[in-house]
């Protein structure tokens, strides 16, 4: 992979821009291009000078990180593969859409190849809970997957870490804030939908329950899993901790995983309400794997297998 | 039931005592005393002066409310029963003993009168647990549950609330702090073991993953049910409105259960993961009717039924 591989950053102002740009910066990429709105053109983020996002600017890219609004990213992402990129795309606009690979590298890193301009990255809480489905289905085959998450404001965008911030910790309560369409919240469809397409089990089972915690960066995630086959605590500890991406942990304390490349799990036990049950507890850098970390790790992917330019 | 029936608060300073105190002010009792260690005597709490608690002290009461650690309780207890007062005792120190009740006023009042001088107040956690099983359990037969706590540092103690308080919010993280024994926090065993208790289900299959998060009132269970037979979202729904001190609400914000009596129960849907399931949310205020409301219902069974002198 070329390290001068022309590589945009759109969304340079949000949550996850920066932390794009800067893993960026880390990796040795030196033509990294950061976009934002007209408000915050000019300004800088890394030592680089944000411009607009237009038609006009969003050209000579190879791969283009979209970090924006789904509707932004409607508008914008066709704008950049049109102009030649390869766009690698944050929102929801295109996640479940035919022909739109969703990926996850550790899981499913060879569809990334198969995309026809947009590659999709998954909901922060989908990515943790996919890389940490797919050993326990290789192993034992999935039957079903419960999930409730414990979700950060950073995954909501960059105006909830301001207002938690400035919020008392006294008035801190964690809510559920999401749209709702009459039984689940959207962010519930979405975990559910996006993680069968990236593990292609279309009809697994899964019960979804989403809550945001006054907490700033970090989603944990507590998941009850039963498999076709019995696994037995120590065996899927073993499958676990050779999955690429993971780490197990006794008691994985979200605040670790804060600023790390591993989704962390463990509090690995027996499930003793069922036969082939295992609980589980996993914690994530939502702003890194759950989100920077692997839109690059996908361009990373696209690039070193030349299906774009560079 | 006499409003001068003599009642005792022990841990007038701690996280729960206060709020008693309150609750019985507000509930007309003329005669309450208040009691918390050497260091706290002569301080003021509700209009009254806090006496130190020791075996001179604890003597002429009917009832005394217990809200201290486990050890100050295996050592006080038995002195304020020894003196001729019933015991509600809010550690953990009694409540899986033979012969020692464990009471949710709604779910099992009628225990409450077996005892032998002291009845114990369950943890925060099983008591709104309890209550959304019962009425489940007696329409259509509970087969299993599974729950994830969404736990308030107030749970944990006055002492974590300051430090919640002095945490910026940026650095607050969700933990999970809790004793553990190898396989599950004594946390998770407590709301397994009560649960089955007050329930009188044994060998209920419970499985738990107890959370903290830095929130400082208010306690949330995320909770998947199976039952023996189908209980429609409707059925449940009807059953839990029923329920006396549930309040069924669409989604029930936790902040909206934090000073108030009812327990708030909501998001009912299908588990669609299994045939008999259900996925429901209930949010508690825990230092009310998870602990010091829960307590002061069952001092006025007990007066009621004149199972004690009063």
């Amino acid at each position: 992979m070329r390290e001068d591989a022309r590589i945009g950053v759109v969304g340079a102002t949000g949550a996850v821009g920066p932390v794009a740009v800067e893993l960026l910066r880390e990796r040795g990429y030196t033509n990294v291009r950061a976009f934002a709105s007209a408000r915050s053109a000019g300004k800088m983020v890394e030592g680089i000078v944000i411009e607009e996002a237009t038609p006009e600017t969003l050209v000579d890219l190879d791969v283009c990180l979209f970090s924006v609004g789904t509707d932004l990213s409607r508008e914008l992402v066709p704008v950049a593969v049109r102009a030649g990129a390869v766009a690698v795309d944050k929102s929801s606009a295109f996640r479940l859409q035919d022909g739109v690979p969703l990926v996850v590298p550790e899981v499913n890193g060879e569809r990334a190849a198969d995309h026809d301009g947009i590659v999709a990255n998954p909901n922060c809480c989908t990515i943790p809970l996919a890389m940490v489905l797919k050993p326990l289905h290789d192993a034992a085959g999935l039957a079903r997957a419960r999930v409730s998450t414990y979700q950060s404001r950073s995954g909501a965008g960059i105006e909830r870490m301001d207002q938690l911030r400035a919020t008392p910790p006294a008035e801190a309560h964690i809510d559920m804030d999401w749209d709702f369409d009459g039984v689940d919240f959207e962010e519930e469809a979405k975990l559910r939908a996006e993680t069968r397409k990236i593990l292609e089990l279309p009809e697994l089972p899964i019960s979804v329950t989403c809550v945001r915690v006054p907490v700033l960066v970090g989603h944990t995630e507590a998941v009850w899993v039963e498999t076709k086959e019995r696994l037995s605590v120590d065996d899927a500890t073993h499958v676990l901790s050779e999955a690429l991406g993971l780490r197990v942990e006794a008691v994985p304390q979200p605040r670790d995983a804060v600023g790390i490349d591993d989704v962390l799990v463990g509090r690995i036990r027996q499930d003793e309400t069922t036969e082939n049950g295992l609980v589980l507890f996993l914690a994530c850098d939502n702003l890194r794997k759950g989100a920077a970390l692997n839109a690059i790790q996908i361009a990373k992917l696209l690039l070193e297998r030349r299906t774009v330019a560079a």
